[in-house]
């Protein structure tokens, strides 16, 4: 409320989604004016052979 | 037709997910008039660290 | 915490879209046990001529 | 079943979403081996101030 | 790549949308290590009556 | 750019979600005069017994 949605690659340590996470949402309080515990965060993440940039997979890149 | 998507944290049973399914495609039915086999319901799940609420992992708390 | 999209085309009414939410928010209370509270659900509407089923746009049915 | 969701700015012609919708349906079918009927596509449009790349609204380029 | 959707309910200024998309992109970058144009975010805004929390639409509260 | 989204179950080879982000990218092209590497189409797949129609799970068909 409002809930984000991140559609990624697998390949992103904790850490890296921790730092995500906590920037989107702080984000979200700054420009939005919502509280923080009303946002959530979800990373979607494919494996490298079910997404594709310019019509190829990026596990043939 | 409509189409739902779930987004959830990973950790649910099959049993919990079918009767979820079950539901949420009765109450389209019900509430618009579809019919219920051109219902899909799919739960997309992500890690307990790729899921965050204010700001903290769900592997966080 | 879920958060559900339902995308469907354009044409409820408030009532209906009224119903459809109380109903799944109560499903995902029922089956996954969560607070009603944390449950969000956004209806995505889109235009006729921006959704199709085999591939015909609902505004040429 | 699968359902595609096609993310835009808004500015497309129907008859640009008509080709669009049958051309996806049709990789659909020839790729996964579905039946044409239980694909379906929603194109969510959202305006031009409501879409960025490299962090710059589309409705500021 | 990755790309971010956000789901809200209608009523923020360009204002807010512009300063939303450029700190995720930020966010993005910072944590991801991806190039700011690499990054797309799209607000996919709901009306009051097709958004609803805690069962309730946001049109009823 | 836009960003596609295929929602599906899981169990589809490499070689066929190959050929099906090379043929949604095509149609993005051809119908929406995108560049191709402005495409990008993410398969968010998800385990059987995670996604239904008709209200009964694909695990249970």
């Amino acid at each position: 409320m409002p809930e984000i949605v991140v559609f990624a690659a697998t390949g992103r340590s904790t850490e890296q989604k921790r730092g995500l996470c906590r920037d989107i949402t702080e984000a979200m309080v700054r420009n939005f004016g919502v509280a923080a515990d009303q946002v959530t965060v979800q990373i979607v993440e494919s494996s490298l052979d079910s997404k594709s940039k310019g019509g190829v997979l990026f596990s043939d890149r």
